[in-house]
This record gives structure tokens, sequence and C-alpha cells, in this order.
């Protein structure tokens, strides 16, 4: 058993993507990692993106994005049109990629055989490096693949969790699901092991696609709870709809 | 077969839990195990940290709080938004830890090899060591996972039922579900090896998250039936709604 | 083939449990097998007790209590709170236990290995012993996990059924369900194997829980049909809600 | 290729169950094989064992039961209810029973090893004794569990129709189904097989059971379609509730 | 790479099924493969026949029927209480039967070595000796039992739809659903494999059957679009519901 | 890690389809990867052999079609009666198959030996020989099967998308859908592999068929989202509904 630690209030740092840390009242907890969970284009990347450029901005906390599919160029430009501009981020050492996804299109790369350690390794190096103070991994889904049973991934989803809040680093990992309305990514049971869970919703409602934000659970914290309107535009990300305070009353209340 | 032993009336211990005793009609089975059920962020933590907090604070009752995936500190941390200092209580000697978490982080712990009588042999050492009079058992999930086929959890569950029994202590287990109101805890069949089941549910209806607690099964107990609504608060914990007499007299009645 | 044997009506014999004789125009059928199928909690073992202890009480027939999973102390305990001094008619020979569940706490008992016909030996000499003429086998799902496959646990079913009925003995056997309304145990079949099928259950109607007991069919017998509500009390047990004849013909008729 | 034979039109046989023979427009098809599905206590015994009994009363045809799981004693027992006195027809040499049953005892029957042509001899030997016209087998349930895999129930099922039209009999297999409204028996797609199939319904419809039955489909042959309420009653068995022409019309049509 | 071909404008053959026609403007595609799929009793085998039987009738047009699970007998038999009298067919060397049905009965087929290659050719003896220029495979589902795995199936069908296609006839093969309106034979894929996919139905509608038919799909040509209701009388077969030009611009449309 | 690159804005290739590139807000982003999905019929070969036909007409870039299952000819013969005249195309050298399906009608082609790279290849060739800008791959589902598990898919896919991106071409690829509105992808969950997805709907609506098209994610792109219908008509191919700013206004809205 370990020595029993300092007990302080769970710490929590602003997101500042508009109208979240209103909800999560506060922001996310410090050193610890948040699961966003969502359909294709329900907009994890763009969430977990906006959490580093706000960090870099608004905090000047440097940040490491950590890609396990897409390439590092294809991350740059798509956020480019969201009028992040990660290659002035990257040049002031306020932005490193790890790219986890070159070895996706080797063939010799089997199922099973991720060398999950020298990504982790890899990890520190680029948070050493820029000193940073925020991490996403985007997306887990793709390292599940390459693993062959449930019970492994759970295991290894901890195993980074634990490695990143070691690091004293805030994170967010992303993780795909295949309906907006499902059960909660339960093959994996991915959304047990950490310790707080933002679902993303894309759901279509009469030929329309309505995106919701939600924060499922958010252990040792208080937060709004239910579902959330939000946007994403051009210039600006995502956005949770503002809501004013005697509205929200209504709509929701404080976690209970 | 066994010598025929004591008959005595089954007594029950007050949870102290706010409105929980009241549906329970007196409390939890004095020496059996409870499961307490719910998904991700349902409160099944809150619920089980919160047995033992009131068993300290209202009954003079130590506890052993055995944790499978989180770390006693993060345990530690949470609470403590919620008002309870368990570092206190450790100090005192009114609380211990038992981290079956630890081995988790390890990548050479492999699936099918959990030593569960080496977990069982430590939390007897923890209750003698502090004279516990309940444990808690958080989550079974993590477990399940690490034991390869659906009738070993089965039986390994009610082993780990029948070694706490026979400590002389009442017992908490806490075990995840996929869904809200899907099948109880189907595929590994957990409802049906213990006396008693709670249910606590956290469904999303039409944009808000609503929290109920259900007394599923008592064995051998009259108890409250069906749903009713709860809160988390900080510094309070888990409360059931209170109803006046009248009020709970229409909306369900003592079992029958 | 056999040779053709006697041809008499089906006898049936009362239960003595409060209103189900009446739905089931005279009891269980004499020297067969009823199965008792329902969720957890769903009064299952209450009503398999019951059929012993209204034996003893009303019909002076000794019964024979198999548990497969619980300890026979824990019965005893639980019956207490139901008014059934089981221990009193252990000591008078009108009751036996059966303890199948002994060999489930045991590390070294392996699935598939499960001695059937060791069990039905010690069922054997239980009935010889006390001249039993009921026996009730609390509850198949223990051993339908221990065996690997479907085809051989309705096959062992089967075999459990025809030895009772050899004992001239009228059973019970009980079976545990995921759901109250999905398809009936399906998975296992064992709603084929036996000659009655009582359904209880325990169903959440938008939070209330509502009990009710069906005779799903049996052969040879007319029944009334349908959902019947009913309840458990403190030193009653199970009582089907008693439905003037009035009643009854306006919500359900004698099979047809 | 086989010599093409002689092209007369399908006959068809009465089965003198009350109201069914005016839906099938006749009757079963000659020297054919039918389906009658259905869930547990729907009614399928009582259909077939009915089909055998009006055979011998009303067109003095000897029918073969062939039974297997449950015994020929149960099905004796179970049919007197009824008022059908098997064992006067036996003694008549009207009725015989093939017990397909007896293995299902035995420990020794492995999965798998079922001795079909064996069986299949048997069938043909009671046929050949009392000149059987008729022939019923109950259920290939017990059958299909006892064969591993999908392909070669399809492929037996098929054998067993085949063989029993080659003896110049009219048949009736009955299968179990786990829920009235389901695929029709969609794993093991027996429906496709057979030339007639015949499904009897049981259903619940808030807390009432309602029987129906319905011709799914009779190759080479109109018959009325959709399903008819009937009953079982003591002393007469199935009867298909008779509807006046008119009422038919309204309800229903002749195939188209 | 093949050589570019000529590029003439797909042609269509009409198959004189009364109201088809019209829906497929102009009819099935020429010497292309066009699959039938639908439930037990939903007119598959009835549809196909009669593609063949109008063949022979109003286009002179001698086909070829290869049975895969029927016997041509049975096929005989069936098709007479619909007026066709196939056996006159054979006889002016107009009709042709394949039996591939043979094999079926036979215990020493396994499953996995169903022999495609010889069935082809003896199709195509078939087709060469009676100058077919219609053939109806009746039903794959016998043949994708007796392969093992998925992926072959597909590989399969595409086979024999290309080898059908080269035969320079216009072909319909017919598959079993187990469902009227669930997915579309998705495990098999098949209805991705052909040209054409013409969908039977025979759906349940508070206790009535209705019969409609629909062409989901053809590759290359414009059709009507939607379900339309059918009947199979006693000397017609099937017969789509003649809708005045007027209804039918009302319920559907050209596609679009 | 590599050098960091360019970071101009992501560009846009219009398709010229009828009111797809303003649903898009401009077009498909260059030499990136489209995924089609949708059932069987519902236009996902046109819409992909559309984009090469306007490509070729309007835009004067000449384009590769890759076909996996139908032959060449197949696909010429089929989109003639849309009015594309592709021979005429294939002589000027701005159109050139790739043909993969025919490995598939060889006996001898196991599944998982599929040589990918050696389809690479030959697509890389056809681009370099007619200076393609446009590459369609059809379809993806046939390919899928030949491979053995999900892991691998997943894998390839992506290896194919990144491959064609780095042969500087805009393409699609399709992939087949067994229902319309059921989970998108899931097994294979090839929506997160690609930058774009659009979804092909045919759903069934009391009896009619409606076509819809939904962009459902387009990675660093605005895009109006929601359901668009559109038809499939002789001579024109594709054509989104024209609807006014206003009901668009109405309808949907600009990404947010
Ligand atoms: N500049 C922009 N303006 C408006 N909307 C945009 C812009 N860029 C992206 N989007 C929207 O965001 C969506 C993509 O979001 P994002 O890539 O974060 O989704 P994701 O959840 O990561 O999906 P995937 O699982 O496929 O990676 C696009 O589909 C588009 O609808
Ligand atoms: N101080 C607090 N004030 C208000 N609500 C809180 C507080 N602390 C926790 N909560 C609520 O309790 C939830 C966490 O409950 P808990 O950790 O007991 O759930 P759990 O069922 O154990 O979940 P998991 O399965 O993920 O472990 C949080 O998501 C939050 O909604
Ligand atoms: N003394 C009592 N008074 C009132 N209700 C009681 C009493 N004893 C038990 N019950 C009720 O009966 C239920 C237990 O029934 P029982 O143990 O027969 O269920 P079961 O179907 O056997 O469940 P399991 O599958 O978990 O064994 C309790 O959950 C409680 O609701
Ligand atoms: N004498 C009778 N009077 C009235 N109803 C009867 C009588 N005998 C049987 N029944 C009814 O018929 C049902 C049994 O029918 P049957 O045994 O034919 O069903 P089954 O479909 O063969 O069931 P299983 O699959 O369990 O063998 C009984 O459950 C009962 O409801
Ligand atoms: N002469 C007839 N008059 C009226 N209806 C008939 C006639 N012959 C057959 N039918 C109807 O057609 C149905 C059989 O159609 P068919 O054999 O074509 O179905 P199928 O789809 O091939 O079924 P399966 O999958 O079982 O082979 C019968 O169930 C009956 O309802
Ligand atoms: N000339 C035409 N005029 C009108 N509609 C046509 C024409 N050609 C094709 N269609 C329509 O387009 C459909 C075929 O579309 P297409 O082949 O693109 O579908 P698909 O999604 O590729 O299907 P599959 O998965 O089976 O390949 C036809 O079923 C028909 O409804
Ligand atoms: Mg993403
Ligand atoms: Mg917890
Ligand atoms: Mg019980
Ligand atoms: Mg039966
Ligand atoms: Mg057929
Ligand atoms: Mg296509």
């Amino acid at each position: 058993m370990k020595a029993i630690g300092s007990t302080a209030r769970v710490e929590q740092i602003p997101t500042h993507i508009a109208g979240f840390d209103a909800l999560a009242v506060g922001g996310l907890p410090l050193h610890r990692t948040a699961l966003v969970m969502g359909t294709a284009g329900s907009g994890k990347t763009v969430f977990a993106a906006q959490f580093l450029v706000e960090g870099v901005r608004q905090s000047n906390e440097p940040g490491v994005f950590v890609t396990l599919e897409e390439s590092p160029q294809d991350i740059r430009h798509n956020m480019l049109s969201l009028g992040w501009d990660i290659v002035a981020m990257e040049a002031d050492a306020q932005w490193a990629f790890v790219d986890g996804s070159a070895s996706l299109g080797d063939e010799d790369v089997l199922i099973g055989e991720y060398d999950l350690g020298g990504l982790l390794s890899r990890i520190q190096g680029a948070v050493a490096r820029i000193g940073a103070k925020r991490v996403v991994v985007d997306a887990i889904g793709a390292l599940a693949i390459r693993m062959g049973n449930v019970g492994r991934i759970r295991t290894e989803l901890f195993r980074i969790s634990r490695a990143l809040n070691n690091m004293l680093v805030t994170s967010i990992m992303t993780s795909e699901q295949s309906s907006d309305y499902g059960e909660v990514g339960r093959s994996e049971a991915e959304e047990f092991v950490v310790d707080s869970v933002i679902v993303l919703r894309n759901a279509l409602e009469v030929e329309l696609r309505r995106r919701t934000l939600e924060i499922l659970k958010m252990r040792g914290e208080p937060h709004r709870r239910g579902e959330f309107p939000f946007v994403i535009t051009n210039g600006k990300g995502v956005e949770v709809v503002p809501l004013s305070a005697i509205a929200l009353e209504h709509k929701s209340s404080l976690v209970r």
C-alpha cells in the first residue's frame, strides 16, 4: 500500500472553449485524463485541438498533439480552416506533434504488436521538450483495433491514462462511437477507465443534424448535466450555445 | 450437510445514507453483500464510499475500501469535494484502503492470472487491523475482464461474497453496466449471486439526465420497491429525495 | 418400445399457495416437474420454499430443498422473515436440505465436471430418509454455467426431471431469466423440457415494480391463462391477488 | 435426372381438426410433410396428436406418433384429459408410438452421434405394421440440439421429410420457437425445407394470452391467409373459431 | 485489362408476368441475372417458374429450371395447381429441369464440398440441349448452407451469375430471407452481387397477410420504385395489381 | 517526426454533380479521399461515375475507374443509359478502367491473399498513363470480404486512401451498407478512416422509396448538414433537388 499523500481539493483548469467551462463548473480536472467520445464528424478532433490552441493562446500553456491515424500534416491543414495556425505555434515551441500514425501505413505492423511503451516515451519526450501542460491523444479507435482483446484495451487505456497523469499534464483522449445514442462505448468499456467523459453527438432528427455536448461524468466534481447544443464555425471552432442563467435553470441544473 | 445453525431474524444495519434506510426498511442485511450496479458516473463510488463514511461518523464502525482500478489517492481526492476527509479517517484507523489497482498498470499481469486468493488475504488483514465492520469492493468490472469466462466470474463473485460474509462484515460491491435500462448485468449474471441488488440510474430523458435509485431485490427482507430520485451534492453526497409518507404511499408501497 | 401402461387421468396436488391452485385448476400435476422462471428478486425462491412449507403444514407431506448456490443457512434465515421456521421442520424430519452449493466455493471444481449423478443420489437419499413427496431444486442457472454447451444442459435438465419423476415426488425447479418480457429462456430452451412452466415477473412500469404470475403451459391440463398480480408479504409469502369469479371472467377465462 | 413422372393435381386429405380444413381449402397435401411451429405450450403436441386421433376416428386411417423427448406414457396421460383414449387405439392397432426419447436419458449419447437412419427404420417398421397413413414427429428441437451445425440440421430435416413422403404417409413435424412474433425459425431455416408451414401463436396482449393459428405457406395450394383465433378445450382439443363466411370475407380472403 | 467492347444500349426482355413489365419499364435486362428475394411462401418459386412458363408461351423461348432442394417432381405438382402443365412443356423440349437437389438427400455430401463446377456444366448442357433463353436457379439458400463462410458465398454467387450471363441467357436466382422488412440479405450480401433485385413480401399486418413486390434496384435501368401489391391465384400465378396510370402517378413515379 | 510542411488553406474541386457542390460549399477536398456509402441500388456507382464524367466534361480532368466486382463492360453498359459514352472517353484517353474484378471469378484466389500492392501499382500506372486527376474505387465491400479480420480492413483502407492522396488525385471510394438508417458502417469503421463521408439513402417510407444525400462529415471544411432529396434520371444521373436559398435556410443551415 502506498503512503498516504496530500489531500488538496481537486483543481481544475479552464479549457477556454467557449461555453464549456461553465458547464464543467471550472474546467477539466488538473493532471487528469478526460475522454471525448463521438461518432464520425461529431467534432472530437476540433474539440481536442481547440483545447490545445486555447491553452496556448489564453493560458500560455504549450500542448502536445498525439495523432494515431491522421498525419500531422492533415491536422495542420484541417485546423487552418478554423483559423488556427498550428505551424506558427510549432515554430514557437508551443505545440508539438507526436506522429503515432506512421506505422499504420506499414504493411509489417501486425495487430497485437503495437509498441505502446515506445509511444509513451515519445510523448514524454515531446512534453519535456516544450514544457507541455496539455496533451491530446486522437483517436484511440485505431489503437484498439491493433490489439486483440477487450480486456487488454481497457488495461492499456488505463496505463496510458496513468502515464499521462504522471507526466503532470491535463489530457484529452478521443474515442470513436458507432452511434449517437446507443450504449456508451460498451465493447471497450473505456468510459469506466477515465475520470471524466464528454459525449459529442451529431444526431439526425427528421433530415437535420443537431450537435450537442454532454458531460457524462466528472469524478469528484460538480458539473451541469444533460445535453447542450453547440456549433462549429469558421474561425471559432466549437462554441457551446450560450444560454442565459435563467434558461439554464429551466433546462438543467447544477449536478445533484 | 452442515449442522443446523441458529435461526435469528435477519438483522439489518443502517447505512445512514440520507433516505436510503427508509427504502430498505432498516438498512442493509448484516454480514451480507449487496451489489450496487450502474452506468459510468451513476454514483456507484460515491454511494459505496458514503456507506463507509457514515459508518465511521454515525455508527463508529471502521471501514475498508478495496479499489480495483482507481488508486486510493484518486478516491481520496474525489471524495474530498464531497466534504469527506478520508485522510483524517485513515489517520484515526477508521478507514483503510486495499489497493487492488496496482497490478493493473503492470504490463506483466496477464488476463486469467489474477490472484484472487491474495486479494482476499489482504482484505482480511485490513479488516483485522482496524476492526472493520464494513467493506466496499469498487468495482468488479476490472476484475471480470481479467478472467476469461462467464462461468468463472460468477463462481469467483460468489467466492468473494462468501469470504466477506465470513469475515463478519457487511459489504457493498459495485458493478458497471453499459446501459441504464437494458437487461440487468446479464452477461455475468452477477445479480443472481448476491442477496441484495441496488440499481443506480442516470438516464437521459429529452436532453436531461435524471438520477434514480432502486432496490431491485433484498432476499429475506421487506423493502420499498420501484425507482426513487436522488441527488449528489457538494458536501452531502447521495441523498434520496425525501418524500412525505403520503406521497410515498401514492407512488409506491411496502414490498408485497 | 415400452409396455403400454395405465391411462388414469393426470392427477394434481394442491400447492396451497394462496390463489395459485385456482389458476392451475387443481394444483401441480402429480409426480411431474414444474419450472418456475423469473428475474433476480422475482420471488422464485419464496415460491418454491412455500410449496414445501405448505406441503408440510397443510398436506403433511415432507419436502426436500436442493440448493445449488445459496447455503441452507441463508435459506433458513431468509425464510424466517416470512414466518417459516424451517429449523423446526428439519427437527421434525419434515424438511431436508441437500446442499449442492458447497462445491461452488471450492476453487478446484472446474466447469464441465459437475457430478450430476452424485447430486441425484443425494437427493434420492434425502427423499427416502424423510419420505418426501415434494422436491425443490433452486436454481438451475448455477448448474447451467458449470456445463459447457446448450445441448448438454437440455439433456441434463431432462435427466434431472425424469429422475425426480421416477422418485414419485412432485417437483419445482427454478430458473433465472435476464429480463421480464424477453424471449422465454431461449438460450437453454428449458421451457420445452418440462411439463409445466410458471413465469414470475417483477416488471418496471414508469418507476414502479409490479409482480405478476403466469402459468405459461401445463401439459394435459386446463388452467387459467394470462398474467395475475401477486404480492410477497411478511408472514405470508406469495399471495396471488384474489379476484372475484366475475372479475376473473372479465380479465381471463378458462384455458381454451 | 429422373424420368418425368405423372402430373396429377396435388391431392389433399382432411385433418378433421375443427375449422382447420376450411382454412386449408381441403386439408393437408397428401404424402407431404407439414411443419407446425410454436412456442412452449402453444399447442403443437395437441394439434399433431389430434391429426392422428381424427384420422383414426373419422377417416379410419391408422397413425404413428414419433416422440423425441417426452415418453409415450406422458403423451398418453396428457391426451387423456382431452378425451382421447390412445391406449384403446393402440390396442386396436390404430395407433403406434415410436419412442425416440429413450436415448435422451442416457448419459452416453453424445451430440452429433444421433442415429437418424435407425430412427427412420423404426418409423418405417411401425408404419408397415399398422398400415399407417399419418405420421407425427414431435418435436424436432431435441433432434436439432443433438446435431452440431445448422447446415446439417437443414439437410437432415430434408432427409426425414423425404423419407416420410416416400413411405406414402402424410406427416406433421413440430418445431419449437422461442418467440411468437420473432423471425420464423431463422437459425435453422426449417420453414424453407417443407411444403407447408403452420404457425401456432400464444401471444401475450396486455396480461392476456391469445391463441391464433396461421397457414404461413402451402406450396401448390390455395389457402386462407392471416391469423385465426383458436381454443383448446377439454374433450375437444384444438378448435379454430368458426367464423361465418361473411365475417371471413371481411377479415381475410382466399389466397391471392 | 480486356479490350473495349461494343456499347449498345442495355436491352430488356419482357417477363410477361402480369403487371411486372410495366414496373420494370420493359422487363429484365437481357443476359443478366436478377435476384428474387423473399420469406417462406412469399412466392419466389411461383414468380420464377412463371418467368419460364410465359417465356415459352408468349415469347417461344425455352427455359431451364435448376432446383436445388425440391425435386423436379414436386415442382411439377405444385405448378399444376396454377394451371401450368410443365410435363407437356418438357415433352416439347421447351422446359428442362436440372436436379441439383439429388445430392441433398445423400448422407455423404459434406458441407464445403459442393461441386459447383459440375452443376454449372449440367446447366450449360441443358441450356444447349433445348436452346434455352431463360434460366431459373431456385433457391440459393440450400447452396449457401453447403458452403462454410460468407466470403466464399459471395464469390460463388458472383461466379454463377457470370457463368449464366456468359451462356447468353437471362436468369432469375431466388434467395430465402428470414423476415419481410429486416435488413436485405445482409449476412450474405447477395444483393450487391447482382444487377437487379426484386423483393417479394408477405407481411403480417394485424392478423392479415399482404403481398407486395418491389424492384429494389436495376443497374443501368429506369424502373418504378416502391412496393406494389400482388396476388397469386389459381390458373394465373402472380399478378401485380393493375393500377391506372393516374393512380400510379400518385403513388409512385418513374425512377428518379 | 516529419518536417513541417506548407500550410495552405484546404482546396476543393467542384464535382459538377448538379446541386452537390453547393452542399459541399465548393466541392470535394483536393487530393483527398471521400467515402460514398449506401445500400444496394442507392446510387453509389452512378454518383462515383458521374464524378469522373463531369470531371472530363467540365474540368477537362481525366479519370480512372477501379472496379472491384462488376466488369468494366458492365459499367460501360449501365452508364450508357444515363447518356454517358464511356467508350468514347476511353478512346480519348480521358477515362481508364482498372479491372480489379477479374480475379473474383477465379476459384483459386483465396480469402486473405488479395494482392493489394499489385492493385495499387495498376492504379498508379493508369493514373500516370492518362494523367488522371480523379479516381474512383467501386466498391470496397468485395475487398473487405477477401480479407479476414476487421483490423486489417481498416488498416488497408487507410493505406489505399493514403496511396491515392500521394498520387495527387482526388478520389471517391464506395462502400456497401446493409440498411439505410442503421449504424454507419460499424463493423468496418471505415467512416473514421477517411476525411469525408457522403451517405446515399434509398429509404422505404410507407410503400414508397425516397432518395436522399447527406454529407456526414468533411474534415476541415464547412458544409451544409442534414439530408437532401435527389433523383437519378435518364441522361442526367444524380441531381440534388435544387432548393431556393430561402427554403434551404429553413430546412438546414451552413455547418455550425
Ligand atoms: N472550418 C469549418 N467550418 C465549419 N465547420 C467545420 C469546419 N471544419 C470542420 N467543420 C465541421 O467539423 C466536422 C469535423 O469535425 P472533426 O474532424 O473534429 O470530427 P471527428 O469527431 O474528429 O471525426 P472523425 O471521427 O472522423 O475524426 C466536419 O465534418 C465539419 O462538419
Ligand atoms: N462534489 C460533487 N458535487 C456534485 N456532484 C458530484 C460531486 N462529485 C461527484 N459528483 C457527481 O458524481 C458523479 C461521479 O459519481 P461516481 O464516481 O460515484 O460514479 P461511478 O458510478 O462510480 O462511475 P464510474 O463507473 O465511472 O466509476 C460525477 O460524474 C458527478 O456527476
Ligand atoms: N419478509 C418479506 N417481506 C416482504 N417481501 C419480502 C420478504 N422477503 C423477501 N421479500 C421479497 O422477495 C424478494 C426475494 O424473493 P426471492 O429470493 O424468492 O427471489 P428470487 O427470484 O429467488 O431471486 P434470485 O434469483 O436472486 O434468487 C425480495 O427481493 C423481496 O422483495
Ligand atoms: N385438457 C385440456 N383442457 C384445456 N387446455 C388444455 C388441456 N390440455 C392441454 N391444454 C392446453 O394446451 C397446452 C399444451 O399444449 P401442447 O402440449 O400441445 O403445447 P406444445 O406446443 O406441444 O408445447 P411444448 O413445446 O412445451 O411441448 C397447455 O399448456 C394447456 O394450456
Ligand atoms: N394454386 C394456387 N392458388 C393460390 N395460391 C397458391 C397456389 N399455389 C401456391 N399458392 C400460394 O403461393 C405460396 C407458395 O409460393 P412459393 O412456393 O412460390 O413460395 P416460395 O417463396 O418459393 O416459398 P419457399 O421459400 O418456401 O420455397 C403458397 O404458400 C400459397 O399461398
Ligand atoms: N438510366 C436510368 N434512369 C433512371 N434511373 C436509373 C438509370 N440507371 C440507373 N438508375 C437507377 O439507379 C440505380 C442503380 O444505381 P447504382 O448502380 O449507382 O447503385 P449502387 O449504389 O451502385 O448499387 P450496388 O451496391 O448494387 O452496386 C438503379 O437501381 C436505378 O434505380
Ligand atoms: Mg477526428
Ligand atoms: Mg466509480
Ligand atoms: Mg432465489
Ligand atoms: Mg409439445
Ligand atoms: Mg420456393
Ligand atoms: Mg454499384
